[in-house]
């Protein structure tokens, strides 16, 4: 929270500073900020206020740190200030962007700006900018960045070193070197620790790694920052078809990935599609879209509930208490049956778990499910006494016990099951289990208590 | 999946290998194995065969890789094995491991142990492993390493290299530098790379980074990670309360932390306590407790739903219809609820939003779910129509928009309720809100019904 106060004083002196269009603090603030922070600050003003004041305080940074805040800035923010600028700017800010960030913003652009300022573009940079653009979104290629440190084959220590040198201005990360063969595929490693304590005269193919972990230019980026957790990596490489080095993909690239994954599954597991962007400023007409689809399906769905309720109307009007604890019954299936799909959920999305564990994980279940069914079971059978005698006291208890345990086993392995299928296990989101509880919970009850109390 | 399938094959050749005491192929299979995955077939071997082929396999390692390997161990084998180990190969081991690590093996140990190999350990060695072990589980002291590079302040770029040389084969990162005054305290940083293009005569002071972003020892981990994130550091380092540096958080330990906190919120969201392992490994026990409280507790809150019935008996047996819709209803209306919660929490944890942002947010939820709710509406009124005619129909349609824009109001306002009662924004899991949305639905269902119905 301190960082959270401190930002907000800094923004407000700074928008205090632009109204007074007070020029000596503005340049005293500025320099001070990270390009981090000026980002947000810009997207707390334009929330606030007009776009003028956002431009006013961009064009006071130089080329360079504009380029820095623009990596920064989420795609909506960016797309409306690349529209207001003009080409011979929007070229500037290109130069000094890392690769991966220009193709992004590129990408933002329409068609006849984008064949516009490619034509005014060098032949090499209009390559490398076509080809970064064009990888698909989700993929290691959409990600990757071709600032990195590369070396032919056959070089000492010291001509690496020097290589690294000059490199160090532009390079996106100068700590992990990449040796290619004469084909331009990726042949070894070294990082440049190991370049720094090695004897400058060895020849670096000795001493490099030579299998190095890599992903292919369409893997899924998720997978991506899997690998660079996994074996800490600094970068990791990314290579095409023909196994040639194409790009690299940086740690703070990975971690990006690693939280918008996370924040996708979190919204999944509660039946929200993917946002374009934060909830505070995602559209109002996207929210909705994203939210409403399975709401309206999960209707439907939850009929069922209701025809099972329909067929067994007469116990119901004759045991009209029977009622009071169908809320109770359903309700707690489906939070156990939605505890069991986001475990397995969750371990599947760290690799923890995998569809050969399923019957391990099974056994697992239904002793703790039935430990939790009992427990629940006990709970609440008092209440059955008080409410309708011992009859629909053990009704109750029994019903508890099966549809927790049915919940979950239905929540544990559906998402066995749809990745079986080759859907996102994901889906087994906790209001898709629910529902389906809901349902079955409402034919488990009934039935039971059709079976006991209607002898009586 | 790929690499799923080539480390069980790894796995099968080596445990293979180990069964028929082949030591050609050991020899030759080992080195290929990166730590990472030896850890995890070291796992996958520990739960299906003994801790003996464990053992056998572990004392083919040099103490190097041992040491590497027990880094990416679970705590709960770390333990076992070190239990079975004697002082000397611990404390060799000890050595050769990274200072964090090493802090973290050291706590599993018992006190008795962990005094008897403090005795045989040299002074400083065993100041730094007390020290390290001595800061709480969460902080960013549990998770920091003393092996860093620093330096003292007045040092040329060519001395600061010639130190960075020096120490690199200790240090846990050699890419950030650190720049400490006389009495220890962080001065300033200054990256590798920016060395490495310095005049080698030039004065580290004059061109390092004064203003550096850091943390306190008992800063919370997930704070730091996050900083770590959003600052794209290598390493965040880690001061006392005299602003002396103590430590740093590497970027892949900060990683870790962000993976293992979004496993938690994840977990939380379902109303599932923290687990010390993950779900495949942790005790039937711990599992079972840390899903059983939530649960209980909300079966007693789910007796005011069952109330809410009791009261409404004379209408529910005047228009057993009603009942049809109540699973609909209140299940759709907790659907909408727990979305909302889920967007305001995973927010707020990613710090998107604040509670500053809470009249915004209010505003834009009312607009969404009251579409929502109409869109639901409409989508359930024709069957209200079929199964109770006009009146039940208008009833169930008025609950619906009612229900889900209650319970959609009270899912997002519940988070920032709790946050700003000090408690954790993601109490308002998806049960919780689910729970209170069912008893609210049964009150605001029946009380309409009542007033509609009576009536006729």
């Amino acid at each position: 929270m301190s960082l959270n106060e401190a930002l907000s004083e800094q923004k407000s002196v700074l928008v205090d500073a632009l109204e007074r269009d007070d020029q000596g603090s503005l340049e005293e603030l500025l320099p001070e900020l990270r390009a981090a922070d000026i980002a947000e600050i810009l997207e707390d003003i334009l929330e606030e206020d007009d776009a003028t004041t956002v431009f006013s305080l961009l064009n006071l940074l130089s080329i360079e740190r504009r380029a820095n805040v623009y990596g920064y800035l989420p795609a909506e923010l960016q797309e409306e200030l690349a529209e207001a600028m003009s080409d011979e700017t929007l070229l500037a800010l290109f130069e000094e962007m890392s690769s991966d960030e220009r193709a992004d913003l590129f990408n933002l652009l329409d068609e006849d700006r984008r064949e516009g300022l490619l034509r005014r573009m060098a032949r090499q940079e209009r390559e490398d900018l076509k080809r970064l653009a064009s990888y698909e979104e989700g993929t290691a290629g959409a990600v990757m960045t071709s600032d990195y440190v590369a070396i032919p084959s056959g070089m000492t220590v010291s001509q690496a070193l020097m290589r690294v040198r000059q490199t160090a201005p532009d390079a996106e990360t100068v700590y992990q070197i990449y040796v290619l063969d004469e084909e331009g595929r990726l042949a070894g490693t070294m990082s440049l620790r190991q370049l720094m304590v090695a004897r400058p005269g060895a020849r670096v193919d000795d001493l490099m790694i030579k299998d190095v972990i890599s992903v292919r230019v369409d893997d899924p980026q998720e997978e991506t920052a899997r690998l660079v957790a996994r074996y800490d990596l600094l970068a990791i490489p990314v290579i095409d078809a023909e196994d040639r080095l194409v790009g690299i993909v940086t740690y703070d690239d990975a971690m990006d990935v690693a939280e918008s994954e996370a924040t996708e599954d979190i919204h999944k597991g509660m039946s929200i599609g993917q946002l374009e962007d934060g909830v505070r400023r995602v559209p109002l007409w996207s929210l909705y879209r994203k939210r409403v689809m399975w709401l309206v399906l999960l209707v439907f769905a939850n009929l069922f509930s209701g025809a099972g309720i329909a067929y067994f109307e007469d116990i119901i009007t004759a045991q009209v208490a029977l009622v009071f604890f169908l809320p109770l019954l359903i309700g707690s299936g489906g939070n156990a049956g939605a505890q069991a799909a986001t475990l397995m959920v969750r371990g599947m999305a760290t690799g923890e778990v995998g569809l050969k564990d399923w019957g391990k994980l099974l056994g697992r279940e239904l002793l703790v499910a039935g430990s939790l069914g009992v427990t629940m079971a006990v709970a609440v059978a008092p209440i059955g006494v008080l409410r309708g005698g011992e009859a629909v006291a053990m009704v109750v208890a029994t019903s508890m016990v099966t549809i927790v345990l049915f919940g979950s086993l239905l929540g544990m392995c559906l998402p066995f099951l749809l990745n079986r299928l080759g859907w996102d296990p994901a889906t087994a989101s906790a209001p898709l289990v629910t529902t389906l509880i809901d349902a079955s919970g409402v034919l488990i009850y009934f039935s039971i208590a059709t079976a006991v109390l209607s002898g009586l």
